[in-house]
């Protein structure tokens, strides 16, 4: 992919010209983004009644992403998006981003330019308005770090241990799907690789593609909660997987679960290229990661408010801590779950 | 260094294990740091009459650091500190602080530990909240990225765009010591790598070792600003180089600037070790870069409330733009200044 793109070195503009020439078409949107990009630090005004979130991620290459098959911009795409998907999970509103990159003098201009259009363009659909970062070298291959802040009113804040007894756990969209899409492109690579001339046989796979190389924030969720009237007990995002992300509630909630296997809702495509890797969809929907859909827990008192509604699934619900969290079967025996996810299911995958 | 210490690896403890451990001490110390690490983001409450600021850095071994004489706590410490000055060149308050590393397998945790005790010990001394971060593994070495977050009140901030002409041009502290610290570090590194058994000779050179290894931020000039009643036009914080700061200011207030060679403050020691290597003294100051210095500019009227403060030197005053940006040289010449810095000093020296 690099091998194609006009290679115009880095060190030619120097960091100061790449940094003015990445953002020098910056529109800042929000009203509260008072100085962007070209000081010490950006400047951001503060509204009384809201209290400021702030998160931040560092993806590198070879463990986060795989340039072979990521194309750049999808690259910047996502780590914006994913980005702005944690500030949903606490309930709030991502505002403004700042994006750092390390990258070594094999990256020619037109790769950084790639990188950021996919950022930009994920800023220009989210309404966020970048306003910081650095631009630096590094040794060896390219690293990416992104700061999203965003704004709530405090009383609207879903933290990861509010969760009570009897609340529902509900999630958004379907899982599974990321993780699959995942294996697919690994697959490819391998074929790419090893039989010159052979093409990846991807077509037919878009939406298990697009969970993986382009995934969408559930910045709808916020404010599907303002309508409906329901304010989550407790809230995370999926990145790492479900039986992952549950058992940060639980631990943080000082309770236990109780999951419905025949309930967690799985994607046709998902569960049909799950089948033919001979995965359990079910498996890939609890370890898999990075769907960046939301996990939550509502008052039971709730669910009248939630019931039909297309992008919200109840897959079970909250109990003691003693009874442990556990996932009822197909086939309705009980088994034990625990947390997989960043450890052992990327480091075999990636 | 490593090879001394015990070498838990980091795969043992995990992400969130590793995250935990390095976390778990952490008192937050301001009444607005709502949530620090441990959820999908940090929320932090603001103050309607007080505005947000935040900025964020970089930094990659082998490009910013060398860790054969860069001690870990002591590359911890810098990491916050630097940032700390971003924040200060903005005539604000560091307040919370994120921090998220890139690590390979061949540091242990104890490795780790060491970096966060820098970190927690500079956060601790500036009253700095550390709220979150990201920890995760990378392909080869050691990246570090840190964003920090302040406040100050609007109209106390100040730009790098407010430059008047006649304005006097002051900067806090000496100048050119970390710069002539590191010549002396990359010395002795030469010595101790080809000659076998031959310990470094860093003895009484403390001063501009603790400039490079570990520098201070401005944190004390808010406080005296606000004390002696003076709000500068323009401030930026030195880590280029005085010569590139001060391009910036004239480039961004569309000014130039007259600087004179003679009022540059340099430490004795910082002149007579960069004599040792048959270097000006004054190139040092003007490109060295690292002091964590102030570069500000005060209208003129301004100037009986600085004279005689032991912190501040001032060193020159700004021009109309068609004058240029010069010094005057102690032989009373003049000679137009370029913007060096980050492309031409640092490629040479690291």
């Amino acid at each position: 992919m690099l091998e194609n793109q006009a290679r115009i070195p880095i060190s030619e503009l120097g960091e100061f010209g790449l940094i003015r020439h990445l953002t020098e078409n910056i529109q800042l949107k929000h009203e509260n983004s008072i100085k962007g990009v070209g000081d010490d630090a950006a400047v951001i005004g503060n509204t009384a009644d809201m209290v400021t979130v702030v998160s931040t991620d560092m993806l590198t290459e070879g463990v986060h992403f795989d340039l072979t098959y990521v194309p750049l911009k999808h690259l910047g795409y996502k780590v914006a998006t994913v980005n702005f998907s944690d500030i949903c999970a606490m309930n709030a509103k991502p505002k403004q981003l700042l994006i750092s990159i390390a990258v070594s003098s094999r990256f020619p201009v037109d790769a950084i330019e790639e990188l950021y259009s996919g950022i930009l363009l994920a800023c220009e659909r989210y309404q966020v308005d970048l306003v910081g970062g650095d631009t630096t070298s590094s040794k060896s291959g390219l690293t990416i770090s992104a700061t999203i802040i965003g704004e709530a009113k405090k009383e609207k804040l879903t933290y990861r241990n509010g969760a009570k007894e009897k609340d529902l756990i509900c999630v958004t969209g379907d899982l599974g799907g990321a993780y699959v899409g995942l294996l697919l492109l690994e697959r490819e690579k391998g074929v790419f690789t090893t039989s010159e001339g052979v093409q990846p046989e991807l077509e037919g796979n878009d939406y298990i593609l697009e969970r993986q190389l382009k995934p969408e924030a559930r910045i709808d969720m916020p404010i599907i909660f303002e309508q409906i009237g329901v304010l989550p007990t407790s809230m995370i995002d999926i990145s790492d997987g479900l039986a992952s992300e549950l058992m940060h509630i639980c631990t943080q909630s000082g309770l236990g679960a109780q999951l419905y296997e025949e309930k967690i809702p799985i994607d046709p495509m998902t569960y049909d290229r799950a089948r033919q890797f001979n995965l359990d969809p079910t498996t890939c929907a609890l370890n898999g990661g990075e769907d960046y859909e939301l996990l939550f827990t509502i008052n039971a008192d709730d669910f009248e408010k939630i019931k039909g509604n297309p992008d919200i699934t109840v897959i079970g619900y909250m109990t003691d801590k003693n009874s442990g969290v556990n996932l009822i079967s197909k086939s309705n025996t009980s088994h034990p779950i625990t947390a997989q996810g960043w450890d052992a299911m990327k480091g075999s995958a990636q």
